[in-house]
């Protein structure tokens, strides 16, 4: 039996494109847009909302900015096929740059945040709902937030308007145990709230995490195509849909669409588990460290990597 | 806290001599060896116990026999530093052929089976533990066997001498909520039985699914570096130790062994997280279509496959 108020959330292009500056095509992206549509999934967060004033549209695709032009291109001229969302980073969109609802394509729209930021991220995700949207706020690295903190977060979050709560493992840092003390910890601070998941895959267990979550009453699900996403990447949409069960959803379009779109992108980006990943993921860091070494010619100098990154986790 | 039941077998030149028929030279064999030694893992499982009889060493390498000579150049001339094990598969090996475990370097033989094999290989264990070897039986492609069967099965498990017997996920195909069920017939049916987990990674949730076993009470666990074994692979060695957190574990020199020996070797073949894979683990069947497919040239035309494969399992 499925849970009728799981939602699925597909991240492809916005977490994807932090592997490659969101330099999709529009080809890449309206199949994309149609192969979700097609397969039942509830929302595609095509990228970030940012002012054209916080990045250069030289360096980064349009998919950092998602204006509405951006996206007229890809719906076209028939009506929308799934609902929309775009990530807001604070400090990287104006207020004023966020149009109304019914005068954009846009119809959710999800604040991230540290937990130092959460008054900022409920601030702004309170004129985005004063705006007409679905708001979520995403609170990030909660695998490094220690037990007052994140209390005192979880109270403020559980005060605001925003209806869905987002646990984040940025750092692809937590075991199923982590998920269901934090899960259970969540519902019973924000009773009120939604929550979501959104996993990374540095340990393989993006997916592991996001069943965990499921049974334990979370219902907004992210994922993205074959995994796509920063460093390790995110829990594979392909294997959350086969999981559900949901006669909604079918997984055929989203076989093609990796067979078509995803898989010529694995031959020029590195997204999955590799060592470096697994090693920042086990040591609970950022995966900044990880990222450059993949991109460095020292990718294979594993132990090099290991010996630098458990030296700085003990502070030697 | 760690549980000290525990014991880790590692099987990355048995399972993943599945992929290259067993095509790894001393050099490889003897630094997993060393690596694994010096990491405090329990066991190495460095191949199959088979008649010379039964295989051609033109086609398949020494690992695929293990016998005393090819076990000695890897020991050397020093003491063994780590418990060998090997797998023996019904009707490979000659009762005859198996030497008292006094005369050789083995010290584990694991029995692997069908539901329909037990007699046979309990008989077999049997046998190996008269020879003095510790034994386990791993009742292989239980996602498979219905729950008549499966409960008849244990019962003859339960009433043999083997202590360990081991539950297989042969085809990837199981969730979390899988493990903790059979776990929990497993250990009801077999109340004096050691029981071990041994997980295929079609849906990334080998290292997952060890995990739950692990909370559930499973005390032998299998792994390989990196994960390397038939198809998806296993459970990757680097993060079981990583997560165990017993001190007497060393991840360093896994991350050293799988750079030098395990990396040159991903370049060759290809275990691990592919749709072709994916595919036949949601739909529980055994890997042999999915690797058929990714040693073709229609490797990446995962939509085709999806297709005959779903057809096939609709009994179209």
């Amino acid at each position: 039996m499925f849970r009728p108020e799981i939602k699925v959330i597909d991240c492809t292009v916005r977490d994807g494109g932090l592997m490659n500056k969101w330099q999709f095509d529009d080809t890449f992206v309206k199949q994309v847009y149609h192969a979700l549509a097609d397969a039942g999934v509830d929302y595609m967060e095509i990228g970030y909302l940012s002012s054209e004033s916080a990045f250069d549209r030289k360096e980064v695709g349009p998919w950092r900015f998602c204006g509405e032009k951006d996206l007229q291109r890809i719906i076209g001229d028939s009506e929308k096929k799934i609902k929309l969302s775009a990530m807001a980073d604070i400090g990287r969109i104006d207020y004023d740059d966020i149009p109304v609802r019914s005068e954009g394509s846009l119809d959710m729209i999800r604040v991230a945040c540290y937990v130092h930021q959460i008054d900022k991220a409920a601030a702004l995700a309170h004129h985005c709902m004063d705006k007409g949207y679905e708001t979520t706020i995403n609170l990030m690295a909660v695998s490094t937030v220690g037990p007052r903190d994140l209390e005192e977060g979880l109270n403020d979050l559980a005060k605001c308007r925003v209806p869905i709560i987002y646990l984040v493992d940025s750092f692809g840092a937590f075991y199923q145990e982590d998920i269901e003390v934090l899960a259970k910890m969540y519902m019973e601070r924000m009773p009120e709230k939604t929550i979501g998941i959104h996993a990374h895959n540095n340990q393989q267990l993006a997916f592991a995490n996001t069943i965990s979550s499921i049974i334990c009453g979370i219902n907004y699900l992210d994922a993205t195509l074959y995994g796509i996403g920063r460093g390790a990447g995110n829990c594979p949409l392909e294997l959350l849909l086969s999981f559900l069960k949901n006669p909604k959803f079918q997984v055929r379009p989203l076989i093609k669409v990796i067979e078509e779109q995803i898989l010529p992108w694995r031959e020029k980006i590195d997204w999955g588990y590799f060592i470096p990943y697994m090693v920042s993921g086990v040591l609970n860091q950022h995966p900044r460290a990880a990222m450059a070494c993949m991109e460095s010619d020292k990718k294979n100098e594993v132990t090099e990597f290991y010996d630098q990154m458990t030296s700085a986790a003990a502070g030697i």
